[in-house]
């Protein structure tokens, strides 16, 4: 049986994604005199990743690595006025209206009142405080935790906190790196919501895909398909447990 | 009687502050061309604030503001070269060594042994995370809490969070506004260590300073004197418990 239901945020209950896609496309609209848009978008990525150590996740960190890669890419002939403009689209991603996805907040309202719900996002705490103080989603989740990163140790210390039973835990999200995989390491359940865009940085080998193969693992198309799948988990879970019992 | 000791991280625990002011005086040298350290200085102070809405407290935000400022103050003259040095003035800060204040880590060993300790820290998680495992202090902490902002109602809810008693709470830090005013203002002690220097956003006025007259407050020179006091405190509230006992 399932107590509690933990979510990601970004791209599972609001779209996200699609803002930094926004400020990729802006970028290279700055710097086309200079280089195509693969190439830049291709630099842009290698400085993102090479800055995760020093940044970590989220827009503050993103809008440096512009500046920084603006920087190498115009060769330092980028002028003020450019510079301008990237500190533009960070505002922009700040202070974007929170766009839930299609269902979710029917879906959360509905889990909320028969599980305790989380969210277990990843990023830039003020950022991520600021963007579901304005879902309007917050007075639903009895715990918010916000990680520099979501490994299957940031999960076991999470539900060790509260007390919460792997078994008894299920996880919904649209990375398979940062929110299926560690749960169904640690014996949680993990709901896997594709999102139509990912950031590379999320992507993984066809390898790690046997975790799919786990059968505490599901897909859905949408979020709005939730309540129902946890229904028929618990009733399958009821019927092993019943059929145990006949024995 | 004191359960649980909270430390505020920054200028209490270790330098930090004079990173933020070895930044300033490098900013105030790039510009030197164009204006005055003092101009300088006022306007990006101007900046940071104006921009605590969109970023928070942290590092990240701290260097979008000096590239904001740098470009207002130059009038978008500055070029990619200039603006790359104050890349390289974030990379510094951000990978600094950790540095102690002295008496720092005997002090935490010490009350380790004797009661919970709690880091209760605002900024930036990635940059605070980072700082708390590079310091070789983590470990003797049970509780550590990165905020993006200590309030009043921010300290009753991790208290809330843990079962702490306020009245058995005592925090410590260098920050009348942040550790000091609102654990007393919730009926916990609070011992403020002065640092020698405090960034502008974080002083207080006079008015405020009735707050020093509240009996759960105490003042130290410098945070080796901290077990000694806490031993005073407990034993002053041991002698009124006896006194009302022998009534």
């Amino acid at each position: 049986m399932i107590d509690t239901i933990g979510f990601d945020a970004d791209d599972t209950l609001w779209h996200n994604e699609t803002l930094f896609n926004m400020s990729h496309e802006k970028f290279a609209a700055l710097l086309a005199d200079y280089h195509s848009a693969e190439w830049i978008h291709k630099k842009m990525l290698d400085m993102e990743v090479r800055n995760l150590k020093y940044y970590g996740y989220g827009i503050k960190g993103f809008t440096l690595s512009m500046i920084e890669t603006a920087i190498e890419l115009t060769e330092g002939r980028i002028q003020g006025s450019g510079i301008r403009k990237i500190l533009d689209f960070a505002r922009k991603m700040l202070t974007a209206p929170v766009e839930l996805l299609d269902h979710a907040a029917d879906t959360i309202k509905t889990l909320s009142k028969s599980y305790s719900l989380m969210i277990v996002t990843k990023g830039d705490l003020f950022d991520q405080e600021s963007k579901i103080a304005r879902s309007g989603l917050s007075e639903y989740f009895k715990i918010i935790e916000i990680r520099t990163d979501k490994t299957a140790k940031t999960y076991k210390s999470i539900l060790k906190k509260y007390g919460i039973v792997p078994g008894r835990f299920l996880m919904v999200g649209n990375s398979l790196k940062s929110d299926i995989f560690p749960v169904l390491d640690i014996g949680g359940y993990a709901v896997y919501i594709h999102y139509p865009i990912t950031w590379e940085h999320e992507k993984v080998s066809e390898v790690e895909l046997n975790y799919k193969k786990n059968p505490k693992y599901r897909e859905l198309e949408h979020i709005g398909l939730l309540p129902q799948l946890v229904k028929e988990l618990e009733d399958s879970a009821g019927q092993r447990v019943s059929g145990s019992v006949g024995q």
